[in-house]
């Protein structure tokens, strides 16, 4: 080390066995890769004719497979030879055409070798120096996305005027977007109110319809917020089950008179229960009555926003905080994808920023770039822009939106065969590809005799494991849950 | 819709342009991953060539691409010519074996294939029945690991008496496993205290070593600890710059003195700033004597722990609550891989679990089956599980300490170079794969010259592009960090 010139690579080049183990040697990863490909392409030539929902028992995989790790090496081709054979038949394929149980996780030959590729470049861009690249492209990505879905500039990294004050991030989970911003309305509202520390917590209080997804509420419980100070609103017919303006103001209202602190309201396009979607414009109007953070969850039906007969759903959103949606869920950009934009960056930072040593760098320190590390839960992260860039890139605006609009058709084609017959009720009006129905209560039938036999239709169907149905319960009533992608390839 | 058996897929047969937008048709599918295939042979071949940090401004993506998304589909290779051209330039190449900066983020032929496939199948594991095999695989995956860093049997899902109280989850950052066990000990504190509601909140401690990562500190602030209640113990050479368990007794007791609740402990098993290693065992004992929850922060070095020599790292594991390692980092399972292990698992699922209905099905209620959203953060979730036993099972126990050994041989070697050089010193003893060292201050130097001559050799070297290196600060010096990965595929 006699010289600062010395080629560290060069140095070590003598160090070791040549022939010792080589993890990434190029010919390896082709081969194993080639191996994995001509597998998913067999995959997806016979995924149709699998039980979509496998009849495996629980402990099926653990007692086929060796408990005990192997201390030896062992060919690729007998993890592949076990991934087929005891792996593959006790998975539930997401990727059937037969699968219409839980928003679907979309995929795309475009998506997959953007995943592929970022995996193999494996880079952490936490910071904008410690991979350039990962960073622009996400938030190109998310301005691309920005423009589809017309949100305002507000929203944008980069406007024609230059660099915005919002901005985006892509995380992993509409959860971990809620409660990144939960956080960031949290700590304004206990600055505001002039808490000593977080003594103020007690007093802040949340809200969102009772049809909003379970993980919201468990999202304000990771950040904090007192359970009694969550508030779940009823809705109901009236409302098509979405939030009612007037009683979340009257609630808002009372909590004020009671000495609290509104300070964050999540309003959903798209409910997971029945597709419900929130009045979002009308809920900003509320929330600013209040100066509370207003939050919109579209992490399904946002996606079809990028078509104008289906904006309307997101009117008023120039008047939010923060808006998420996952692309993974109807975008076909396979898990994960959820793109979190927020009007205010700083906002975010001010609750989300480190500055550890390790990681300080001009580039950071000049202020002309954006950290990403600062928009998240943790630290690393992956390079999730490239897949999304990547779709945007290959099929652009107008396949994306037919996709949408295919989805939507047959959903609604589905909606008009049950409505014809005599035997099934649709439950909730259709805003998008989700038909909730059942079969109606007839004759003698109880409402309960009624659910019991939606309970025993889906598990019927779900048995036959050529279909794979969700039910939930909306207006006290089970509800089965017909969710439409039909994957095109089959098509 | 007359017969309850009419097969949907076949009903929508018929509907649309059987020529119309398959994003996932096969053909496609294989031709787009061959050309991937084919992308990251060449760049594992060249990667070394390329200068490790780019020499790109601010922006520079922004100006190359198009600005808005294109309305219009277009040939995949326009996006394959637009990632080699535009992209590639401006990537930090975490993957060449010339990157010696941060913590590595390995990777692996086997990996690289499970990460693909699982992809490829985008199944959303989040209860047991949305993924039978997801789920096991990931359990297995767990256990294994665990047998090879030779864990306690009370961390592990399966035991050789059926099913344990303990268990794992695969997440994907250190800090996500921070800020779940963060909240359960959170909770749990909250409840011995007979806290009304969250209002106890701010009498809840928490601790760490100085060295420890800052993002554990911003953990405790998401999970909503009051900033003043997060102490970092300040740490000196005289303990390697390892926590002292003497004085985490102090403070912990002059805590309880002034009325505040000793309630999570995190210790570091080579810490990112120097490697420095808390003393697990001895933690465990001063945290037995306040009922407080101790994680073990084993982000990197835990990987090492595989190998018998260095396995005393993790002695006293079996008294301590919670552990985490991420073999994304040093076992070559690429991003994102952190592995959580509990030590009760019901302590977690108390805080964390969700049960909206439409979730709901009879093995769940069984409870006989683990649903890993009630061990995380969100409830989407990726097969990540299949990686990381693709490479346990293809590189077996053997190959996986091999690739350590030679780590940890190189930076030896890297580190005696230093040491028989006058002209610089290693700062902190090296444990395991990181050499903390600088220029000595000699003659009329410094210590504040020293540290100006350590930036600029940091910074020249990084400039030349064949070599990216970071910093730190430790003692108060500025000290340069080479951290060894030499990738084994170049030798």
């Amino acid at each position: 080390m006699g010289s600062l010139d010395t080629n560290p690579a060069a140095a070590f080049a003598a160090f070791g066995d040549g022939a010792g183990f080589q993890p990434l040697n190029p010919e390896d990863v082709r081969s194993y890769l080639h191996k994995s490909v001509d597998f998913i392409y067999d995959y997806y030539k016979t995924v149709e004719s699998l039980p979509v929902l496998p009849g495996v028992e629980p402990g099926y995989l653990l007692r086929l497979l060796q408990s005990a790790p192997p201390s030896s090496s062992a060919p690729f081709d007998i993890a592949m030879k076990e991934l087929k054979e005891a792996v593959v038949p006790g998975m539930t394929h997401w990727a059937s055409p037969n699968f219409f149980a839980f928003f679907p996780s979309t995929n795309s030959a475009a998506a997959l070798a953007g995943e592929l590729i970022a995996s193999a470049m494996n880079t952490v861009g936490f910071t904008w120096q410690a991979s350039p690249a990962a960073t622009e492209m996400e938030v190109l990505a998310l301005d691309w996305l920005a423009q589809l879905l017309r949100l305002p500039t507000s929203f944008m990294n980069r406007t024609s005027a230059g660099r915005g004050t919002g901005g985006g991030v892509i995380l992993g989970t509409t959860s971990e977007a809620m409660l990144v911003t939960l956080v960031a309305a949290r700590d304004a509202a206990l600055r505001r109110t002039g808490s000593e520390g977080v003594a103020g917590i007690t007093r802040l209080t949340v809200y969102a319809a009772d049809q909003t997804h379970s993980t919201f509420f468990k999202a304000c419980r990771l950040a904090g917020f007192d359970p009694a100070n969550i508030r779940s609103i009823p809705t109901g017919a009236e409302t098509d089950y979405g939030l009612d303006p007037a009683k979340l103001l009257e609630i808002m209202q009372a909590d004020v008179d009671a000495g609290l602190v509104p300070t964050y309201i999540c309003a959903t396009v798209g409910t997971t229960s029945s597709n419900a979607v929130d009045p979002v414009g009308a809920v900003a109007d509320v929330a600013a009555m209040f100066n509370a953070w207003v939050h919109v969850d579209a992490a399904y039906a946002g996606s079809a926003c990028i078509c104008p007969e289906f904006r309307h759903h997101l009117n008023g959103v120039e008047r939010i905080d923060s808006i998420s949606l996952s692309p993974h869920k109807w975008l076909m950009t396979c898990l994960d994808c959820t793109c979190l934009w927020v009007r205010d960056t700083h906002r975010m930072t001010d609750s989300l920023e480190t500055n550890p040593e390790y990681l300080k760098n001009h580039a950071s320190e000049s202020g002309t770039v954006t950290d990403l590390k600062d928009m998240q839960v943790g630290v690393g992260r992956r390079f999730r822009g490239l897949k999304l860039w990547m779709v945007m890139r290959t099929y652009g605006a107008a396949k994306l939106q037919e996709h949408i609009r295919s989805d939507v058709s047959m959903a609604k084609m589905f909606e008009e065969s049950v409505r014809a017959d005599d035997r099934f009720e649709v439950v909730v009006p259709r805003n998008f590809a989700l038909v909730c129905f059942r079969i109606k209560p007839q004759n003698c039938m109880t409402e309960e005799d009624a659910d019991e036999a939606n309970r025993e239709l889906m598990e019927r169907l779900n048995q036959t494991g050529k279909a794979y149905l969700a039910h939930t319960v909306v207006g006290g009533k089970f509800v089965l849950r017909y969710k439409f992608v039909i994957l095109p390839e089959v098509f």
